[in-house]
């Protein structure tokens, strides 16, 4: 699926998302860290998971970055040609998966956690929302590097199951226990929620793009970019809203 | 628009003044998490946020440094000689809008943030000048990259519209809400907003100067050297004056 | 023992565990570090050494993959292709050793700081694990690097010899010291315990596999990707579990 | 200016010194960082401008030290024979000329910081030191890159208005403010202000060397000794000084 | 005195060796800027220092163990070969001089720096301790540098002198000093002493070995073990040491 050959603007898009991840990425992790003082002790958890998300999705688009302008070249001056797949070095995707087995749990945990609910509510949904989350990313993995059409849909299926019940979980379930949250607070949550669903959405299509016949180069260049921007609303736009959230509620405890 | 040759004093002169802007920027973001304890708390997101601006901006400079180093190059001994541009790297003038378009809301939020004003002040100034300053990157980039002048100048405009928008809400509609600050802080919020005119400026200019005719590696240098020190004016020490109000207002709130 | 060919697939599948493992006890570090305030000050020499041993770790799993990337190398566009042994690099297992000889007591002593007991029982626990854990990766090592299978056994049964005192220490003497501890953290104790024994085990299993005479670049993969795991859930999610006994026991202690 | 050639021994200790000030300057950078809590916060804002010289100075040591081993090299077998300019790189000396731009004038803010004197007398002070100390670098650069013995001498002289200025400043105007010192924070002073004359005075020296015609590859690996260890004095060396008269006087007003 | 070839194990040895030192010292920085706080600030002093030791001695083993990499090399495919010295790197064994110049005075600072004797006799024993143990270094290393053995001989004599003046300060003058501290800080001075003596003999050891006619690749190889160990023990083992008398001291003022 990785495309044979890309024209420089295509690389330079792609190259300039690359780039433009790894900033947001890693300075919202360095902005959570410096304002963690700036909640209460009990939503600092929070915070730092966040911080810790950004900091491993910045980890990965490092490695993803270099992997990239390793894997595509061209001979031309001044870079002005067209950039074809380099000998030796492949375009590893395999980053993704491993990033996302790593955050996407702890984007769940990160969102329990900032609502500091009843200690046992808030078990009970995390041993619901981290296996499962879990298992989505593993039972999508399979799927992904497979060349067979059924089978990517036969994981695909599978490991839309688990991601059925965690939006159930989140937008059913956990509604539930927002009664005790201040207005303010909800209509974060309620953000956050829609947030979430709008960017992970991003994900299980990005997946089903082989299955409907789109490739090619400018699909592959708007994949990426997918990507891109959904990795940034799924964890730096989230964990701002997270820390928005966070100084509210500290307030409202604490005015 | 990137010249084909370059002598050694001109390749000097860029490589010296963007090494100058990374320490001026890494150093400035330093500088301003060690002092952040001596400002009281509700001044501190502020200082946060210039440092965060100013280590988005040292990582983008550490690129566009890698980047200038690896385009141009020579043979000549010692280096004294003529270098031109490398086969398969391009010098990626991208890395300035992706820059531009994390950190020039910031450095609006950094100021408005300094100021403390009533929440709901606040709110309001933030609703139009993070949106505008958005809008003005995005219009202003299709133009960058367009090789017609029509182009260019089209996008031009339309990026100015949301540009003087920001003009008129920090000359004009912040100018009520600054009654209330101490006079040595207005004196300081009046230079910092000559100072962010004054860097501010410089990029539509640079903008302007392929519609103007004016071209070649003397005038490229002259580009370069006008970013590099319009980006020191607009982060680094326009940072330093926020640090400088920061400190004013919180000796006056607690003397 | 290192497999003369790898497929591209068995390449990309080390590859992604070992970055995998880099970036869970990197971030594990970071993350102990700044939940370290969320402990009463006791406990937070345990989380410190718990960081240590993660940073360490992270360090060496940062050697192993660049020397893994060094010593497989392939021609084929794309990395599509049998990566081959490259001419004038090893894969140095030898990291892992030094590894080991650094982190292994120390994760016994992080075991017994987070216990906070007698300074007595605590120093006597010490004086036995510490020396023994020394030993027994000292003893194993002249195995490992020897071709002759008599020799890797010899060694292999004289380290087994510390390696079963470890765990009866653990097992049977520490068991002793457990009753002033609340009953939550006695199932910790317990579960943290299996996580010891469970992963622990894989480093003599995989010691053992060539005396079976299983190998092959399978054979291989697999043990690497059984260090893998095994090195996550011995530093990275025993961590996780420290710090989760020192938090209630915090709790117990000052609620 | 730079030399064709340079032996083993003296591409090692041109190359060994530079080595010595990145350690000297980055742990002295991190030194004062971690002593920051042991003087009372009246002092740390001096602290911290000493530490973030250190680390602009290790920066560009960094460089500087990058710059040397491209900029010579050698075929001969473990380096043991003569190195040579390299091709396609040179040593880039202006490097200094940046660092100075930066440092030189914050050397100044460090010391009148320290001192805590009255707000109006520090004003009047640092708006004499800053604006000269900027101007005899800029003064100074033309004269460094050009060849011609005129020139240099022109602009040294000229550039040699303001370093008089300053040491007037230094030695005539701030004795008058040292009254209220404690005693042993005068001497300390008076040390301090001499370790000042004696290191600065190496720049201009080193400036005037081609103009007496001290030339070739010995005279200038004593010029790069000499700025060496005017760096560690000028830097380094005067933080721990400020730091001791920190201490001191930390401790005269809050015994 | 460097050999023309090492075996792939001699290679193995050093190499593992030198990451070893890295990984000890670099870690053992950390963790004393960890454990900072769980000492009386009287006590931080020393800590700091010896922090800043282990981190210097970690940027040189970082040095030295590039400079060991790109010194020796081998075409053999996966390694298993010969390495020789490549052309145009050498081994930098400079690196260890400069590393001593720095930190010899001040491992000697931390040791006077924990007893937190009288401020009086602290300084009398610090400006004894200092000078000599620079001394010391500077007139040891025209002797190593020589080809001559008759010159080795002349400065290792005259580099001895201070050295045995050092031990008379430690073992006989500070002896005097120690009556004021309680029991086990003695017991673990004395300690402490010893660690010093035995790992400090090494140096000079390794200095006389080419005067005892010992040479070749096993002697080299030998002596690269023996500088890991006597550096492993002669900082971050007694950074260890220093850490639990300031803990014990700690405990002693304020229980
Ligand atoms: C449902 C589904 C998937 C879902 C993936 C998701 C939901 C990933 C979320 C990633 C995030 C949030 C990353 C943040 O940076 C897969 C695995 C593609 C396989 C196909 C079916
Ligand atoms: C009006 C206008 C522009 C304005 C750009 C500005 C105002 C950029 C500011 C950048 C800053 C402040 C960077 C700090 O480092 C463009 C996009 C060039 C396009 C042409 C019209
Ligand atoms: C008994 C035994 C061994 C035990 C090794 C162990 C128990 C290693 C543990 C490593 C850990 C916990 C690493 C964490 O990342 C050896 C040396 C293989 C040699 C054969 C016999
Ligand atoms: C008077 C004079 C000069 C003075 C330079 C000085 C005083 C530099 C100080 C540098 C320091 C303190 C660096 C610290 O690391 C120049 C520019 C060489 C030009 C010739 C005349
Ligand atoms: C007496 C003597 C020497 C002593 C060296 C010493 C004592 C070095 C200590 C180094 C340490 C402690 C390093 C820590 O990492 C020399 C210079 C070899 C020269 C020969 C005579
Ligand atoms: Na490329
Ligand atoms: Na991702
Ligand atoms: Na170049
Ligand atoms: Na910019
Ligand atoms: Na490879
Ligand atoms: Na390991
Ligand atoms: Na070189
Ligand atoms: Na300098
Ligand atoms: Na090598
Ligand atoms: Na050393």
């Amino acid at each position: 699926m990785i495309p044979e050959d890309l024209t420089q603007s295509q690389f330079d898009t792609v190259y300039n998302l690359l780039s433009l991840v790894i900033a947001s990425q890693l300075f919202t992790a360095v902005f959570l860290v410096l304002v963690l003082p700036r909640v209460l002790p009990r939503y600092r958890q929070a915070l730092v998971i966040a911080a810790v998300v950004c900091g491993i999705a910045a980890y990965h688009y490092f490695r993803i970055f270099d992997s990239f302008k390793d894997a595509f070249v061209t001979d031309a001056v001044g870079g002005r040609g067209t950039y074809t797949q380099a000998e030796g070095a492949s375009f590893n995707e395999g980053y993704r998966y491993v990033d996302w087995l790593l955050t996407v749990p702890l984007l769940l945990v990160e969102l329990i956690a900032v609502l500091a609910l009843a200690r046992k509510v808030q078990t009970s949904l995390l041993w619901k929302l981290v296996p499962a989350a879990t298992l989505m990313i593993l039972l999508g993995y399979p799927g992904e590097i497979s060349t067979s059409d059924n089978v990517r849909v036969l994981w695909g299926v599978l490991s839309t199951i688990p991601f059925i019940f965690i939006l159930y979980v989140l937008f059913v379930e956990l509604t539930k226990s927002l009664d005790r949250q201040p207005a303010q607070v909800r209509t974060l949550i309620s953000r956050l929620r829609i947030l979430l669903l709008a960017s992970w959405l991003v994900y299980p299509i990005a997946y089903a793009l082989p299955l409907l016949g789109i490739s090619g180069a400018d699909a592959w260049v708007l994949k990426q970019g997918g990507y891109s921007i959904a990795d940034i609303a799924a964890k730096a736009v989230y964990a701002l809203i997270i820390y928005r959230i966070a100084r509210l509620k500290s307030y409202a405890d604490d005015p």
